[in-house]
Order: C-alpha cells, then sequence, then structure tokens
C-alpha cells in the first residue's frame, strides 16, 4: 500500500454479463443516480432490491429492514444533494441499499466480516455516513445539531433523520423532537411506520400511529399537492395551521407532532415513487423549523419469504434466495438466552412474585418463552429502557421479583436508573445481562465491555458472571433467592459449552468463588466464561511444569476476599481474568490485594482485560486472540509474569499452539 | 439508646402557646388530617404554609416548589388515604410540605443537616414516602410499576404520580407515559403545571402546555362536574372521547395527552382546594386507564419575596422570614462554577467555534453568563441529558466545539450516549462535569462518584480532574484545544482555594502529571482538589520525619506511565488518592503498575477512594474525615503501608490533629 509501486495488473472490474442490475452497475454514487431520468428510478429501485437480497444471502445480517427502505433510499439521495445534504439513518442496520448506492457496493458482501463493512452506519466508511449508528432512536438529536451549526454557519444543506416507529418509543427521540419543535432549524424527521421494529410494536406512540393510519387512504397527489403547497414554502403560524386542518376534517392528521412543534405530512405509501418524490422535493427547500414526514413501508418489501416471516427478516443468517431457506448455526448446546429463560420459567412456576421486564427485545433475551407461559407477568414496555429499570424499581417497592433482562450495551442507557432509583434505594431489582462481552459480527456498538466496571462501583450492588450454562442456572436461582439489594449476572452472547443442566438451581453463597482446580505455582483466577480457557491454559502450563491453581470467582461484588488472599498468598503469580474492560473485575481484585498489603512484599500480579481500544466487528475466537483472553494469551502472560523472556514465552507458546 | 434506661426527664414537647398553627399543631399525621371538616382545608393549608417558610428559613433548602403545592399537598392526603394510596413526587425537593404532614414536622428543621430529614423524598424515612427521589422525572415509571403490582396483586389501591411541567421533557417521562397509554392500568398522574422548574421553561412541551392555557380560564366547578362525570366512572372509548371533545370545542383539551392514552382533565387552579377536592375524589375510584390531571400551581406561591424572586426562591440558603433576605455565605474565593464559566467566554471570544449545552441548569453550570454573551451559540435543551449529549455530537461532526456542561450524576442519564454517540465515533465533544465528587446537604442522590469509573473504562477518552481553580482554567483551555476525541474535565461543587488566576489558560500536554513537591519515602499522586489535602498530609509526614513527594496527576485517562512508574521506583509508599469510587484512577494506576512488573518486588501500594458505601448528606468535612480523604486519613493510610502499627498511627494521627 501507500508508496509501493503498483505492479499487480489492473483487473478491469465488470459484472457478468448480461447483468441482472444493468442500471444499478451505472449508478456508481448517488452523483451517477441524480442523472438518471425520474421514470428510470423504479428499475433501479427493483435492481437494488434484488441486489441486496443478493448480498445479505452470502453474509447474513439485517434484511428485512433494508428492503422495507429501497424506495425511500433511491428517492433520497435522487432528490437531496447527498453527502452535503445529510441523511442519518436511525439505528443504521436498514442502510445496506444505502451503502449500495454510495460507494460501496464492490464491499457489500464483507458486510459484518472481519475487515469487511460494518452492519451499521459509521463515519470512518464513508463521506455519506454522517452519524454513525446501531443503537437506536439517536437520529433526531444528532441530526438537530448538524441543522444548528448549519444555521451558525448559514449554510443552506438540508439535514434527513430517518427513524422508525420502533424508535420512536425510546425517550430519546422525544427529547430531541421536543428541543427540535421549539427551534427554528429547518430539520427533516422522517418517520418510517412499518409497524414492526424487532418484535410486534408495544405503547401509546404505536396505536397512535395506527390510528393516524386507519379508516384514512395515503395522501394522493392531488392531497400532496394541497398539503404541501398550504404548508411549506412559508411555515404558517401554527395556530392557524391547525385550525386549518381541523377545519379540513383532518382532525387525527398528526396532531400530536403538530404539537410538539413539527409540521405534519402524511401519511405517504413508501413505495411509491411518484409520491415520495415530489413530497421530498416540497421540504427540500426553504420551510422554517421541523417537519416531519410519515412514510409507510412494509418491512420485508419485495422478498416474498421475507414479507411471510413474522419477523420480516429481521435479522437473517446466510440463505437460499430463491427459497429463503437460512443456514441453521450448528448448535452444540442450548444459548445462555435459553437456559436463562428456562431457569426464570421453572422458578416461576413456584414463585408467583416473579416478573419479567424487557425493553423491546423480548426474543433476544428469551422472555418471549416466558410471556408464553406468564403472559400477565410479562412486560414488554418498548425501546425504553430508562423507564424499563425504574418500572422494574417500582414492581420491587410492592415486594415482587422483577428480572430485567437487558443486554450489556443497551443497558447503559439506564445507567442513572440503575444508579438513583435501583441501588441508592437498595431494591431488589434483578439484572440479566444478555451479550455480556464480546459480540463478534454486530461490532464495537453491541459490544458488553463496560458492564462490571459501570455497576461494580456502586455501593451495595451484587454482581456475578456466569462460567458456563451450568453456573447460569445457579445464578438465576441465585438472585430469585437474594432480596437484599440489587442483583446482576452477566452472560455471553451464544451457545453454552454442552453441560448437562440441573434441574434445579443452586442458590450460591454470595460473594464466594469456588476453585475449580487445586496447583501451586501460578494462580488463574477467573470471572465468567472465559473459565474454560483459563483451564485449557492451565493445562498449557502444567505441561511446561508449571502447577497452575484455576478459580472462578463468580461474583466480581461482593469480592471474595478468603478465596483472593489466599490465592495471592500461596502463589507465585496471580491472573485475573475477564471478558470486561478495565475498571471492573481485576481493579476490584488490585485493590483489595493493595488495601490489605498483600503487595507489599511483592506480587506477580496481572490483570487480564479487554484492550483499551474499539474493536471492530469480526470473528470472536479472532477477538479473543487479539485481546489476549484466550489460552494462549493467558499462558504468555503467566510466562512473561514469571520473567520468563519474550522469546522463551514465544517459544512456549509456539510449541502449545 | 437502645435497651438504655430512660433516666432523662419527660419533656413536654408543646408548641409556643399561643400557636400560629393550632390547627397543624393537632394534624400529627394524615389521618387526623382527615377528620378535619373541608372547610377547615383552607386554614390548614395556610398554616403549613407558614410552617414550611419558617422551616426552611432556618434550615436552607428548596422553598419555592413546597410553596407552590402545599394546597396540592392537603389536598391529596385529605382525598387519598395514604400510605396504602401511594403518592409519589417527582424529584421530591418539593416535599417539605408532604413530610410536615406525614409525621416528621418535629425534624422538619433538620432538613439536610447531618442526621437530619433528607432534602427529598425517601423510603427509609417514611412509610409516606413509597418512592425515593432527587433526579427529575422518575415518578411515572415508579407509579406505573406500582399500579401493575396492585392489579397483580388484586388490590384496589390508588397510586399517584406529581410531576412538574419541567420534568417533562425528560424523555424518561414519555417513556412511562407511552407504556402507561397502553395499558389499563388506573394510575393518576398530576402535573404540576408552575411553568418553572429552575430555569424558565424550554420546549416543545411547555408551549403545548402554555398554548392549553392561553386564551382559557379555568374549569369552572361547573365544568368539573360535565367533565368529570362525562370521563371518568367508566371511561368511554377514547376516540368518542375526543370525539365528544371536539364537538364540545375542547380542540385543545390536552388532545396531545389524549393521543398517547390519557384521559386529560384540567387546567385546575391547584390552589383552590374548591376545585381540587371534587376533581381528586372523582378520580380516586373506579376509572380504567390512566389519567392526567392539569393542574396550575404558581411556585414560591404565598410567600411575597418568594413570588417576586425570578427564580422563585428554588433553592435557598436560610433567611429571614419577614424580608426574605438570604443569608449570603461567606465566599473566599470564586467558584469552580464561575472559574470554568469565565474560562470558556474568554476562550469563545477567541473562538467562535465554541459553543454551549445544557441540560436546563444554566445558573448550575455557569452556561447562563456565557448565554449572556453568546445567546445564539447557547442551548439549553431541557431536562434531557441524552438529547443533550448527541446533539452536542451532531455539532461535533460538523466542526464546531461543543461544551457539555452537566453536574456528575446528571451525566449518568446520557452514559450510552457518551459511549454510543460520543466515544466509539472519537467525536470531540468535551464534557465539563461540574459537581464531581462529595456535595454536602443534596446528599448520595447528588454525589457526583462514579464519573471516573464510567468515563475511564472507555477507550480513547480522556478524563482530567482539576486540583484547583487555576488547574480549571487550564483544563478548560485543553478542552478547547483538543480535538482528536471526546474529553472530559471534572471539578467540585463549590469555591476553589482562592488563588490568583492566569489571563490565559494553559494547554496541558495530554496525559501528563506533575510533581508538586519532591520527597523521598512517601509518594502521594493526587487526582483532583484532595491536592491540597495531601500537601497538608506530606507537611505532617515531614514532621515526623517521612519525606513525601506530592504528585498532581490531572489525567485520570491516558495515565501518566511515566510519572506513576517514577513514583513506584523511588518510594517505598505509594498511595493515590481521589474523590471517586473504586474503579476509577486508583485502579488505573494499579493495573498499569502490575502490568509492567512495578509490583513484582513488593510496593506498597494504596488506593485512597469514596467508601463503598452511599453517603448521606452531611457537611462535607465530616464527609471526608469519614472516607478517610482528608489530610488525617491519607497520613494514617501512609502510616500503616509503612508498617506502623495501629496504635503508633493513631497516636501519629492525634499528634497532628
Amino acid at each position: 500500500m501507500g508508496n509501493a509501486p503498483q505492479q499487480a495488473p489492473i483487473v478491469n472490474h465488470t459484472f457478468p454479463s448480461p447483468s441482472k442490475t444493468p442500471l444499478l452497475d451505472q449508478v456508481v454514487d448517488p452523483h451517477a443516480l441524480r442523472r438518471l431520468e425520474p421514470t428510470q428510478l423504479r428499475q433501479l429501485a427493483d435492481e437494488l432490491r434484488s441486489e441486496t437480497i443478493d448480498a445479505v444471502s452470502v453474509t447474513g445480517g439485517h434484511l428485512g429492514a433494508g428492503l422495507g427502505v429501497v424506495e425511500l433510499t433511491v428517492a433520497l439521495h435522487y432528490v437531496f444533494n447527498t453527502p452535503d445534504d445529510r441523511i442519518i439513518w436511525d439505528v443504521g442496520h436498514q442502510a445496506y441499499p444505502h451503502k449500495i448506492l454510495t460507494g460501496r457496493r464492490d464491499r457489500i458482501r464483507t458486510l459484518r466480516q472481519a475487515g469487511g463493512l460494518s452492519g451499521f452506519t459509521k463515519r470512518t466508511e464513508s463521506e455519506y455516513d454522517p452519524f454513525g449508528a446501531a443503537h437506536s432512536s439517536t437520529s433526531i438529536s444528532a441530526g438537530l445539531g448538524m441543522a444548528v451549526a448549519r444555521d451558525l454557519d448559514g449554510r443552506k444543506n438540508n439535514v434527513v433523520a430517518v427513524i422508525g416507529d420502533g424508535a420512536m418509543s425510546a425517550g430519546m427521540a422525544y427529547e430531541a423532537m421536543n428541543n427540535a419543535g421549539a427551534m427554528d432549524s429547518r430539520l427533516i424527521v422522517i418517520l418510517n411506520d412499518n409497524d414492526m421494529s424487532i418484535a410486534p410494536p408495544v405503547g401509546a406512540m404505536s396505536a397512535y400511529l395506527s390510528r393516524l393510519l386507519s379508516g384514512r387512504t395515503y395522501l394522493t397527489l392531488r392531497d400532496i399537492g394541497k398539503q404541501v403547497t398550504g404548508h411549506l414554502p412559508k411555515r404558517l403560524d401554527r395556530t392557524i395551521t391547525r385550525a386549518v386542518e381541523h377545519a379540513r376534517g383532518f382532525l387525527t392528521g398528526g396532531t400530536l407532532f403538530e404539537e410538539l412543534g413539527f409540521t405534519y405530512v402524511g401519511p405517504i405509501d413508501g413505495h411509491n415513487l411518484e409520491h415520495l418524490l415530489p413530497v421530498l422535493k416540497n421540504v427540500r427547500d426553504g420551510q422554517a423549523g421541523p417537519v416531519l414526514i410519515h412514510v409507510v413501508t412494509q418491512k420485508g418489501k419485495g422478498y416474498a419469504p421475507a414479507e411471510a416471516s413474522a419477523d420480516k427478516y429481521h435479522g437473517v443468517n446466510t440463505f437460499d434466495v430463491v427459497t429463503g431457506a437460512q443456514a441453521k448455526p450448528k448448535a452444540n448446546a442450548p444459548s445462555y438466552t435459553r437456559v436463562f429463560a428456562d431457569s426464570l420459567i421453572k422458578a416461576a412456576r413456584a414463585d408467583d412474585r416473579i416478573v419479567a421486564v424487557t425493553a423491546a427485545m423480548p426474543s433476544g433475551t428469551g422472555l418471549d418463552l416466558f410471556g408464553k407461559e406468564f403472559p400477565t407477568r410479562t412486560f414488554d414496555v418498548g425501546i425504553a429502557e430508562q423507564h424499563a429499570v425504574t418500572f422494574a424499581a417500582g414492581l420491587a417497592t410492592e415486594g415482587y421479583k422483577p428480572f430485567c433482562a437487558i443486554y450489556s450495551t443497551f443497558l447503559q442507557r439506564a445507567y442513572d436508573q440503575v444508579v438513583h432509583d435501583v441501588a441508592i434505594q437498595g431494591l431488589p431489582v434483578r439484572f440479566a445481562i444478555d451479550r455480556a462481552g464480546l459480540v463478534g459480527a454486530d461490532g464495537a456498538t453491541h459490544a458488553g465491555s463496560f458492564d462490571v466496571a459501570y455497576l461494580g462501583c456502586l455501593p451495595d450492588m451484587v454482581v456475578m458472571a456466569a462460567a458456563d450454562e451450568v453456573e447460569l442456572v445457579h445464578m438465576t436461582a441465585t438472585a430469585v433467592a437474594y432480596d437484599r439489594g440489587p442483583i446482576a449476572f452477566r452472560y455471553p452472547r451464544g451457545e453454552g459449552v454442552g453441560l448437562d443442566l440441573p434441574e434445579v438451581g443452586t442458590v450460591l453463597e454470595i460473594g464466594k468463588g469456588r476453585v475449580v482446580r487445586e496447583g501451586s505455582r501460578i494462580a488463574l483466577l477467573s470471572l465468567g466464561t472465559r473459565l474454560a480457557e483459563c483451564l485449557k491454559a492451565a493445562d498449557d502450563l502444567a505441561a511446561m511444569g508449571l502447577s497452575t491453581t484455576v478459580a472462578d470467582a463468580r461474583f466480581a461484588k461482593p469480592l471474595d476476599a478468603v478465596l483472593v488472599e489466599r490465592l495471592a498468598r500461596e502463589h507465585e503469580v496471580l491472573i485475573t481474568v475477564e471478558e470486561g474492560s478495565i475498571g471492573g473485575f481485576g481493579s476490584f481484585v488490585l485493590h483489595h490485594l493493595a488495601e490489605v498489603g498483600a503487595l507489599d512484599k511483592g506480587l506477580r500480579v496481572r490483570s487480564l482485560v479487554l484492550p483499551d481500544v474499539w474493536l471492530d466487528h469480526d470473528k470472536p475466537e479472532r477477538m479473543y486472540a487479539q485481546a489476549g483472553l484466550d489460552a494462549r494469551g493467558i499462558v504468555a502472560k503467566a510466562l512473561e509474569a514469571l520473567g520468563r523472556d519474550e522469546s522463551a514465552a514465544a517459544k512456549a507458546a509456539s510449541l502449545i499452539a
């Protein structure tokens, strides 16, 4: 790369002939797109849809959402002058067609693969991605920031945030609308109403959107003309606008958004380019203040297997394009998610105080299974983690045993609620933290790296991590039994190691770890599922004549002080191992050792944590290797601590590889 | 206490005679209140107001909010069967009258004092406080949890959440309404519209509420009869309700809330007991689903100095009841808040890319001063920390230099936004973290204990802490200059140490600390304002013949590895000192020392952090002593590390006290 002479022959990148996508082949970027005639866009959309399906059939990933916005993607890049005009895709998982149109078609079959395109929007990937995402409901806030910056600069470009109806249940979206609605900045919000985020929609906003549609047909071209010319060239005083609407009989015509200060346009058929184009052109220039365009789309649109599927192929494995049959991942063991759900269901049969709360992730957390058996004790509050946690706190004050099942990365959304509403009050809310640690293809935005650090610093919080699926059964039972305050247990994405599961979990003693293997010279103290790699590392070290103890801490907090001190006292080397950031379990161990003077006379102590960088999406095994959190990395660290020189360590490591 | 024989004479607790509050004297609890005649309530309210003013004149605290809800407090406890019926005061700073009526009058002059009543609601304080608070906008979520628990139990009690209009800008309140509006649980939300939270109201919701009031008079008794009988005994189908409303001409009658699934009643004059009582009685029993009562009150009502004040005596020092003159705190130096604001203003004169964002705390953060000079570059987004941070991220993408000034404890509300929208994208948002560390009278809910831990675990985050006000000037300058990613700097509540301030701040080298005093045997490595205590401790240690180095780390992240290693190498004892939780700066130092092998051969290292308990409100000096973070505690820790026995250490400590 760089200055190296380019000696390889120039490859003529041609598409197979006759191409199935002749028009798309010419559209190398949005500038080329904008040179097409409007009448060509239908064909382009069809080709773009076909290309999206084909690409995802190879890579797996999010399919339904992208298929729903094919026409919208074409229309936006046709009408708006991207990248000067900013398009912000909320969540970003629907942006595959957008990536194809914005110069990334040549890499679209690397989606979510190591070194390939991200499954979400990403600023470092393209100037056409002005804001990266992956978590929901951020687009209006970011867009308002861009719009305000434009106004300060005296520029005239447009800012468009495209947000799904599911994302509208998040408080963050409301906060942004509340702010935007009181400002004069031009901001275009496109509400992509597909009545289906991942799970069926919940909440009053969703019901409101349904009412907006019920008994009404889409705006006709004639309506569009009337509405947009009435509203948009010069923004009318809102009171007058509303009065006019009422007089016209638009009694439910987006009043809620109008009351929040937005001009409302819609509903529009989001698959009809003849309707999309004039509306977008009309809002493109000139009006003051924020406008909301209510576009109705169908998730999975145009691909029969997706349209027929319950989740509209939200997230898929690789699949056969013709039949839609998805490759089944080779599952050797039930997933941690499933083990948690089954354990909770069994416990709930015996204890009717157990209730479960999810924030729009019933299937991802396994609470769909719980809900089938206990529908009145299961609460899906929508994409609303803040509310989920404090709602659970309210349930706890009345003597219920709420289990809040939230991914590690999404619990960040409810951090203050965990601190202020749960922990300070000592309320026994149970946090089932799924997707803790690295997550593979979803990348840095979904990694659950920080939970032990951000929960472990809170007084009186109990934080556990399951070493395997049997431990998860025990920890679920422990959380059921523990009633003295908040308790959290974390477990990773994916399947367990294939152990036989006990019929009933054992209630663990709070703050007590266990020694899994006794040794004498080196101690490996693991928190969570890296335990298996610690055992492998111990085998390898033993083969080198280095007797190794392996312990499972089980609790990051409260720390098993007796175990930690014993390991320090009886070994030459102590290494903590965890799949989490600095500031977590390893830090607590070091702090305790320092405090009791165990470091005063020397201890070869090391703390293996996730590296202090944002890890891009990759295969988990490679990510562990990169992080030094596999057996080889643990062995190398032990040798380094023992003072064996680098080459010896490297040699030893290569011997056991 | 406990079993000790009670030998003291029994004091006859009588009120001065003739009492200024004869009726209130009889109302020892809500049961006694409910035995009064309705006609006596006006007098009771007047006495309660007078008692509230008198109490706060002695203690200082939140006054305006409580005065605004005196009649509402009386009416709620009169109509509802507390504590079986739950009343949840959002934020809780308006609950002083509630505390007086619920058995805490005898301690009301201990408000916010050590060992006295909390300035907010608190579960451990009274069964009449079903949910503690202090941060805003949590009440609807908690209330919905309680309502759902009641339904699961088959109980019939009422749940009432009282929330201010300012709190309605927070996404959390919307998330809760969105969830409640789609459920059938009976929940009463009282929107206490006083058009004034701390600062003037902002946002579209606030504008909407103003429109609801504009041009309308309060509901008359006749209206109330019509509205409540029409709506409430049996809940009408919402569509019909809306149609009826429209037909009646209630075109803006709370439509937004109705659309979100709430039955809307109002507006009601919140100081008129004759209006409050029948409305509350009507909603008390029987209706399904959630209802919102829009009550209009006046902050500071009934106390002329408060009514006349711009902030309605939101938070006051002790004051003279007759004149309203507040005691001035003895200020020897400008506050950190002021120093930050002045520094930023100076920088902004030279750099028009600097913009400032606050979440409803313009005066608390000093951004009111910035806003006076740069109104178009100052953004108060309302109580909406999540949006504030991502809005700032949007500004940063366009080349602006946003300063997000948020208290440490409130930044917890935006943790995911810091992670996902700012840090992962490496956007140069500047976080000015005020109220870091202990805060005194506001107690655990407002303490800024966790920011170094929850920010320091994020890759590429720069985290600074100012040792004094001069350092804060430098750090503000550093944040202006730093453009490679996010940067945060923390500083405490209250005044600086009185140093002369430089005209212009120096841009600090990122990740470099400084040695303040050279010694040889003990090293104290401070982060933040505990530096002064470290210097005192060094004096004391030197007096004992223990030569002590004192260093100011300046950066929690990136760590000054050279400095840390040098201190470890050249000293017998190394003690880190910070006003933050475990998992922060001290942990990073220990982790680094372990990693480089500096602990292998022994180091007497200790890490002084805030104790791992929730510290109640108290005087800061006592809290530092309790935490061991004053000079005496630091000395004691150094002696302990040196292996001097407890009695020697205690003796030494007593010598220097």
